[in-house]
């Protein structure tokens, strides 16, 4: 059978002029991709018909199927259901079921329906209606000669149960494959660090494909294969996967998980162990990404920021003549931090980071972008020093977040040790 | 002189695929529009010769301005810097400044340069070299009969900097006017409530126009005046600014600041203040967000995040009546946590914040979303019941960012209570 492939028109002037980050976008590739559809292209126009009619038939040229999303609105700018229908060579009628459904969507706001609402439940002749239990304007389906277009509303809430509802059923009604894909997250190895290990294995392999991406500090690799539609695609990860962990096994810290604070709450779970944070440089960055995780609450005790000499020894014990012989950014300020923390909160793991996080306070011997990170724990402690590169207009928030990394990934490692 | 327009074109598979949201495009499509530039088209194509090609192509026939982002990493699939100079006709050349760059990068993270990093530096004969400082890839315009491709990193930290000093001043270097831009930030109100307010300066004005936008809480207004290259705007921003002042003042916080931790921060040093933060659902977020701003240790002292009942007892001495009369999601928890962190670390200003942030905790009473958020100084104390909308896949995120701007913007009126 052939391969589908799908394109993503976006329709919309607050898209274009950048008042909007298109997310649908990335919902939708994400959708169709996971269903074994590809996407070639994505696009974004403005409200105006004949740009609209220009990209749609040349997204046809090259696709069968074309998502847009927005448009649909009652305002007198939104052209784009007139401008779809007419490629398809259709009118607009009057589709009574979606108006009787905005009527009723004005009842149950209170608010009077005005003139032109009635226009969201005109639609194109013989398509298919998607009804919107989430806003007024019904979505669709149109389809002639092999091509298919879909219109689905703009706001995400609209739009996400309308895909998940009604197109896909619709797109896979005669489908025989599916893709799968599996996500495994790399922490202290760069992307091309990656690939030379990884280098023959992703050139060798067409089912499954691997492709590395980095981001802030990370390196994320997926691997997707291409299964029957009923077919149990494990067999086709397990070697792959293993053969991952023989070559870079060392820097995986988790697979198909969201990010570091939640391997780390994960893990923290799992072993029943708490954590606590003392942060100079970071401020609260560790923390904040700890307790994002929901629940984080079982298993975080405590975190301070303790961004004065005095509150380091006041709250964490610090010995002042640590701080007056090394300084507050120092290895063994961190590891007095951590030991600090880790008492006052009799947590399981006390985490601690200091450093220069800039764009001032550098010096010579201790330049912005050096950052020293402490876990300690019964089973497991280590301090780290860190050269971050500091350039740039964000440097601060790139230091930060970095650190914040390394201290969430050395509480990932703490609550491993020990683990069989 | 003829209005010039600009298309978007980002490069990537993991943006086709969804796993990355393209920012990039928003971003410079308000950064377009600011300096006069009209963007009509973006687009993503993968990581595709063929399909980028196609792509550029097309571009070119509708703008006089490309404007790409990604494909410009080390590895082998980074093709785009290839194609784009054979669609000027041009090959690519090593770049020994760029290369030597990219040596140094290495060698301060104290990373091994590996092989295919040196393909970073090589680049499109007779082009326009942008260094890249915060990164290894240079980016590069290419210019060939009126036609003109900026080449960017994909990275946002890489992109950005390199887009407002290269090639915003590249696109203007020979204009006759120049677009000014000022922003005056309001919290406390949305942006359909500010609009009513302004609707007649609005809808009226010209030179300057007023753009709202809302974002997370916060509404912003952009005033934009048109001036001749050397004119000063300064006269046609001052009676608008002060129109606009009477008209909803009260809920302005700063007028060209980046965000509430930086007007906080601001004020805070002015006032010759210091604050401390004690955070419970927020989990450090009010801290890390204040600790942004550069310079934020001369005015914060310390902050704690006491998840526990225990560790607000211990370390911030909240009462155990109040806390099993009231419970931790109280008033008076969050009052006792903001005297309690000021005690605690002889801040001027203490700030606190207790409540559901769910997705799991909330009961019929005291609901997801529901906060206190509290501050107390010597001239200023509030206490804040806040009911933040918790629907949606981020509310979790959603609700701990507002209820920190929340903690931010009181820290701000504290610091300038008593102010003449």
């Amino acid at each position: 059978m052939k391969q589908k492939s799908a394109e993503i028109l976006a329709i919309g002037t607050e898209l274009l002029m950048g008042n909007t980050i298109n997310t649908n976008a990335a919902y939708l590739a994400r959708g169709l991709a996971q269903n074994g559809i590809n996407v070639y292209h994505q696009e974004v126009v403005g409200d105006n018909p004949q740009r609209l009619m220009d990209s749609l038939t040349q997204a046809f040229t090259r696709s069968d199927i074309v998502i847009t999303t927005g448009g649909l609105g009652p305002t007198y700018d939104d052209l784009s259901k007139e401008t779809i229908a007419s490629y398809f060579g259709r009118k607009l009628v009057m589709d009574e079921a979606s108006l009787e459904h905005i009527k009723q969507h004005f009842a149950t706001i209170g608010r009077v329906m005005t003139d032109n609402n009635r226009k969201q439940a005109m639609m194109p002749e013989g398509c298919t209606i998607f009804p919107n239990p989430n806003g007024t304007a019904p979505g669709c389906a149109i389809e002639k000669d092999g091509k298919v277009a879909f219109m689905l509303p703009g706001p995400p809430r609209e739009m996400k149960p309308m895909f998940e509802h009604y197109v896909i059923p619709y797109l896979l009604k005669d489908s025989d494959t599916r893709l799968c894909s599996r996500m495994i997250r790399f922490f202290g190895i760069g992307e091309s660090g990656l690939e030379t290990k990884l280098h023959d294995l992703m050139v060798s392999s067409t089912n499954p494909t691997l492709a590395p991406y980095a981001k802030s500090g990370e390196v994320m690799l997926r691997i997707t294969v291409r299964v029957g539609r009923e077919e149990d695609p494990e067999p086709l990860f397990a070697p792959m996967i293993e053969k991952i962990e023989e070559a870079a096994g060392e820097f995986i810290y988790g697979i198909d998980i969201e990010n570091l604070q939640t391997a780390a709450v994960n893990r923290l779970k799992e072993t029943g162990k708490t954590a606590a944070t003392a942060e100079s440089c970071t401020g609260g960055y560790v923390s904040k990404r700890l307790t994002e995780v929901p629940g984080a609450s079982e298993v975080f005790q405590c975190g301070v920021c303790t961004y004065s000499n005095e509150m380091k020894e006041q709250l964490l014990q610090v010995s002042h003549e640590t701080l007056s012989q090394y300084g507050a950014v120092s290895s063994e300020t961190a590891k007095e931090m951590a030991a600090g923390v880790r008492r006052l909160s009799k947590a399981d793991i006390g985490v601690a980071t200091t450093g220069i996080a800039g764009p001032q306070g550098g010096t010579e011997e201790k330049p912005v972008g050096l950052v020293y990170v402490a876990v300690d724990s019964e089973n497991y402690s280590e301090v780290l020093e860190l050269h971050i590169p500091s350039r740039g207009d964000d440097a601060r928030e790139y230091i930060r977040y970095i650190a914040s990394s390394h201290a969430l990934h050395l509480i990932w490692k703490a609550a491993g040790a020990g683990k069989k």
